[in-house]
């Protein structure tokens, strides 16, 4: 069998390294397939192991990396200058073959700077954008871009779409993922200049299920499989929704607090209302992938738990068995007319 | 005492003339200075004002207006055509001098439209934005612009700023408001290059108080009371802000009836929970202004009901109490380098 193999940055993130450490036993006991290099400090990562037993222990690897890029970095000079971080050492591990993917909870901004510059895009590949899943009423939707590409152009946004497609059919299992545009109305004529000279590139790809424009409101509710849009405003969606989401149930918490009445029925109702609510986390469905790139990317949440980072490294063996890659750039250079 | 007269647009929204006659009967009863147009069809305007009665009926006079201005209409179509349609008479009323603000649920275009080319922008205004409040954990914001004018150039965001300044410190009564610009994090150097370009000239601006960029994600906690953006997003936010809240508050409902136990859990709970919510009702706050027009223009929901009409016509009282355009004509002028 052949092992699919992530560098897991050990050391990124608000929980390093203990969830991250637990993660990896997770997965690795989880998918037999499964080889992960834990990077970053030897001494804190063994501490952490040393908790745990029962598990394949040929399929965990430490790989020593002394430095720490925190939030506060200005991400390209933390990546070009900070070659002894977990980071850096777990992308160069990628980028000399010996690991397939890899996973951090660390700086966004110095992983897609990293991603881009170490790793590399895939050939044909203009920008490679971030495609969090997030939470509907109908399941989850992939937004991409959520990255910090700012400033995209119409063809950026058509290879967005195309790779968007390809993830949620092969990674999501969603039969020819409709494909919406975001959008200020529902109308063709509608829209800024970027969107105008999007719209008709996209409704001409015969490649996706483009399904035309989609407007914010409609999101939540499940309106797409694929959500289309730049990184600026994609930034916004994600973190609004976030901040919605966060406001309203701290309201719904104080109104359940308010009176010796309402704290009975809170207590009756809860149970029914965190099912109902799970899934409406925006954290609940693992990393975003950073697609386009010669080797997969995943970015996990700066507080992802022991769950998250199972299910991000697990996400990587299928990305590899779904070849995703492949069928990126096939996909890419059959359409290379539209890259250029 | 002098009166403050408006064009009430009878026909427009989802419950017009019903609600909007009565929103208008409810604003005359409680404010003496108060005079309005009801510009409709005269006869389904009679048959609403036939159920009210003890108000000062010499406050209320009716404008026969044949026509109806959908929103499936093209806006410029609409208002340069159907110059009998309710929305094209009240803007005349007020483009003559006879009114001094117009009040429709109608169609956002058409009345965005109207505005510009039948009423016109004060010297010096290069656009007008749609800035309607919406609601935080703290109170209010107001988001500007979530109108149509898409593209808008950085001088554009600075004349934002500067009279979203101005109405909610002289409407809202917020004393030097603070002002954020939207941006995908909050250093100076972040953005895309609309942000990159305005972020200075907000900062150079010493006629306002710019707290510098404000994360999406800090939106509904409040974190500035008045939310500088180009039209896309803030139609972006505005409308996911919508959805995501709906979307939740749908599946609360769904936990509170799926079990037994949890809807007598609900029973108790709802009357504390409706209090702690009503406040984060995007239509808790009246009709959105259109501003730096040369009267005011007031949008309400299309699903307006009587009490949203009666605050949006009362809302048009303060405004020209508190001299709002007078106070941004002199700062546009006094800023007119800005605006070349």
């Amino acid at each position: 069998m052949e092992l699919v193999k992530v560098a897991l940055d050990a050391m990124g993130g608000d929980n390093a390294p203990g969830a991250i450490v637990h993660g990896a036993i997770e997965a690795v006991k989880a998918r037999e397939e499964l080889f992960v290099y834990l990077v970053g400090q030897t001494e804190a990562i063994k501490a952490e192991l040393n908790k745990y037993s029962g598990y394949d222990e040929k399929r965990v690897e430490i790989v020593e990396a002394p430095d720490i890029i925190t939030n506060d970095e200005a991400p390209v000079d933390a990546i070009r200058h900070k070659d002894n971080s977990s980071v850096v050492k777990a992308l160069y591990l990628v980028k000399n073959g010996q690991a397939d993917a890899i996973v951090s909870a660390g700086s966004t901004g110095a992983l897609l700077v990293g991603g881009q510059l170490i790793i590399g895009r895939i050939k044909g590949v203009r920008r490679s954008p971030l495609a969090p899943l997030i939470p509907t009423l109908d399941g989850v939707s992939l937004l991409l871009d959520c990255g910090a590409n700012v400033d995209a152009k119409a063809v950026d946004l058509v290879q967005f779409a195309k790779m968007g497609s390809i993830y949620m059919e092969n990674i999501m299992g969603v039969k020819n993922p409709k494909i919406g545009l975001v959008n200020i109305g529902v109308e063709e004529e509608k829209g800024n200049s970027l969107v105008k000279e999007t719209y008709p590139m996209l409704k001409n790809s015969n490649d996706i299920n483009f399904i035309g424009s989609v407007e914010s409101r409609e999101i939540p509710y499940g309106a797409a499989d694929v959500i289309v849009t730049e990184a600026f405003v994609g930034n916004v969606i994600i973190k609004l929704y976030e901040g919605v989401a966060g406001a309203l149930l701290k309201r719904v918490k104080e109104g359940f607090k308010s009176t010796p009445v309402s704290i009975m029925g809170a207590a009756l109702a809860k149970p029914a209302l965190k099912k109902t609510l799970k899934g409406f986390s925006i954290k609940e469905y693992g990393g975003a992938p950073m697609l386009g790139l010669k080797a997969l990317v995943v970015k996990s949440h700066g507080n992802s738990d022991y769950v998250e980072i199972k299910n991000s490294l697990i996400q990587c063996i299928d990305f590899k068995k779904q070849r995703i890659n492949e069928k990126i750039e096939e996909n890419i250079s059959a359409n290379s007319e539209v890259s250029k």
